[in-house]
């Protein structure tokens, strides 16, 4: 009576999903202090100081039916030109205001940008490990999922994607800082990406379009992060709000289609009937308003950084091996036994909530979500020295 | 280079978004005073106050990181545990909170439980008139559309339905209070709707499901609408916040399905499934909560209900032929000449903007949404007699 894809999907949920209610659940079993749940990319950073000013200032500045009204589809005029301004100050390359599509999110980004450019028999290209939602997202919009493994260290591997772009291909998605290695693509990985690019561009006779998905922009400790609109025309970058101004719940974030991609004005409307079409009627209204003002700022990083300080040295003077991660908010630690999904079932004992590679693309890792208080880490590191003591019987 | 299908989309824009971003521009050129914009469903009344108290009292009360974190797909447990109470302590039916699903407004509802119902070869029924974008959120779901005709009065035409609904309808959207007629379907008219669809439903071997747009529940002007799942027990009731709080751009509403359906849990698992493969990650974490403290409450409807009186009773006086609307605050008029788009032609040179009727599945008749300032519909009225002495020439 149902359609049989979507029912599996909702019962699978996502495994990090999954996770996360069972946290919630355990949480009221056992009290929350005992539960150590590194499952989510759920920013334990509150938003700037400048979130609550701005809202507050809202309520009082604008009339509330204009304030919560409906907005342009792609977005209030003055909240897109705000952000055409900062990308152009940010990042010294063309934007415009008539390019830029306000969304619910990367998610609903990343799904409206799939649906525009997905045509019958087209190919995405996914660079794993990856967030496990680009498969949903990619096979929603009717596109085939081919995957370009990562190299050794995380980092791009440029014979993988040699091998994985053909004529077929419809755009390659990346995501830097990465979700779920923290890796920061180099300037000089980039360059060798896009010119990949253009080589299989002129042999396919139309552009390959890279779908770059930034959520975790403004999240590094230390590290640059290319803007790849600088090094390849054919680009466009889906940003959210969600982890750089801590407002993962409040589905917000925009589609920039850069001004050089061919047929920039073609895809931008089919940005736009992509999301009429997936029922997106426009961005939750105060909240474009709030990131318009807030253009530039981030949550204390701070915090993020001192985490990774505490959990990378621990884990690894525990026996664990890792990657020190660039940016983003996650670890991704080599599983001591082969089998992830055993070793997060014997973490889960010690209440350490873990997500196993598995559905990320890769086999034999887990990822641990490091935006979570310091206390809880302090508490959770005995956990994880039992932990590694089991294997080292 | 993009899908031709999403282009298209784009580019025609809605109707009605086509209007309101000429209202825009317009305004821009003449001042927005001496544009009289008719064409949108975006509620003049303010939020009530309710709205920016629950604010005020959420930024102080609930920490930030919290408060704008992701809340489970499906909402937050105490939204859908108040929803559900809600719903009982209102309608006198039973709910479920775990049937409850927090969405981004009423065109995500649509959309998403247009996926999880939509198999190959399904069809779903409309009434026409009805608002356009049902045609294009069920061919994005892969479904095909029937129409049944409303009758003169724009009530149900049971005969039309009988005619409509077949062994491959999956599903029939119905929409009270009506847009853009402004009618409101009676009791016995749902009895007989129900009957019906019980009778085809035994006929298919399976219940054909019936999916009620509900945004405009609450703005009635006397009339009582029946509550679908009370006469049919295959219902899925889509609701928004959007026009009984005045939050149309905030993006808020749910899904609830009835505990009554056949296979509940399945349908919801496939609800669960389609919000999560259209990007739908969860609903506005901030108006969740809002909207929870705010459920029964809603913006003042005097003024729509003398904005009706002031225009209907103006506007059949200058000759214009109408139906008097119970509910919602659209003004359904018959066009003076067969073709609506030239008649709205004719209208735009005395600024007003109205929308023909074609785009909502019949011709000859223009919607005026009269939620609008009544400033703005006095200063209107002489234009709108002029517009009417053009044809009594």
């Amino acid at each position: 009576m149902v359609n049989e894809n979507m029912k599996k999907l909702g019962q699978e949920r996502s495994a990090i999903r999954e996770i996360f209610e069972y946290g919630n659940a355990r949480a009221n079993e056992i009290g929350r202090e005992n539960v150590f749940d590194f499952s989510l990319g759920n920013p334990n950073v509150p938003a700037p100081d400048c979130v609550r000013e701005e809202i507050e200032k809202l309520l009082v500045k604008v009339p509330a039916q204009r304030l919560h009204g409906y907005t342009s589809a792609a977005g209030a005029p003055e909240v897109r030109n705000a952000v055409a301004d900062y990308i152009r100050a940010a990042f010294g390359v063309s934007a415009r205001a008539d390019l830029i599509y306000m969304t619910c999110g990367a998610a609903a980004s990343l799904s409206i940008v799939l649906h525009a450019l997905c045509e019958e028999g087209d190919e995405f290209v996914i660079v794993t490990p990856c967030f496990p939602e680009y498969r949903v997202f990619i096979e929603a919009a009717g596109g085939r999922v081919t995957e370009a493994r990562a190299n050794e260290a995380f980092h791009l591997d440029l014979a993988a994607l040699d091998r994985a772009v053909g004529t077929r291909t419809k755009g390659v998605l990346i995501n830097s800082p990465n979700n779920p290695t923290g890796v920061v693509y180099g300037e000089e990985e980039i360059c060798a990406l896009a010119e990949l690019l253009k080589r299989k561009s002129a042999e396919k006779g139309a552009p390959v379009v890279l779908i770059a998905d930034e959520p975790y922009r403004e999240l590094t400790y230390g590290a640059r992060v290319p803007y790849l609109p600088k090094y390849y025309a054919d680009t466009i970058v889906c940003y959210s709000f969600s982890k750089s101004l801590s407002l993962a719940g409040e589905r917000i974030g925009y589609i920039s289609v850069s001004p050089a991609c061919a047929g920039a004005e073609d895809l931008f409307a089919a940005v736009c009937g992509a999301g009429r079409s997936l029922g997106y009627v426009c961005a939750p209204a105060l909240f474009q308003r709030v990131c318009a003002a807030c253009l530039g700022k981030s949550s204390s990083l701070r915090a993020y950084e001192e985490n990774r300080d505490l959990l990378y040295n621990a884990l690894t003077e525990y026996g664990f091996s890792c990657i020190r991660p660039d940016g983003a908010f996650y670890l991704f630690i080599k599983s001591p036994e082969e089998d992830a999904a055993a070793f997060c079932a014997r973490a889960k004992a010690y209440e350490l909530l873990l997500v196993p590679s598995d559905s990320f693309g890769i086999k034999g890792y887990v990822r641990i979500s490091y935006c979570v208080s310091k206390q809880m880490i302090e508490r959770a590191l005995p956990a994880f020295l039992k932990l590694a003591n089991e294997y080292k019987k």
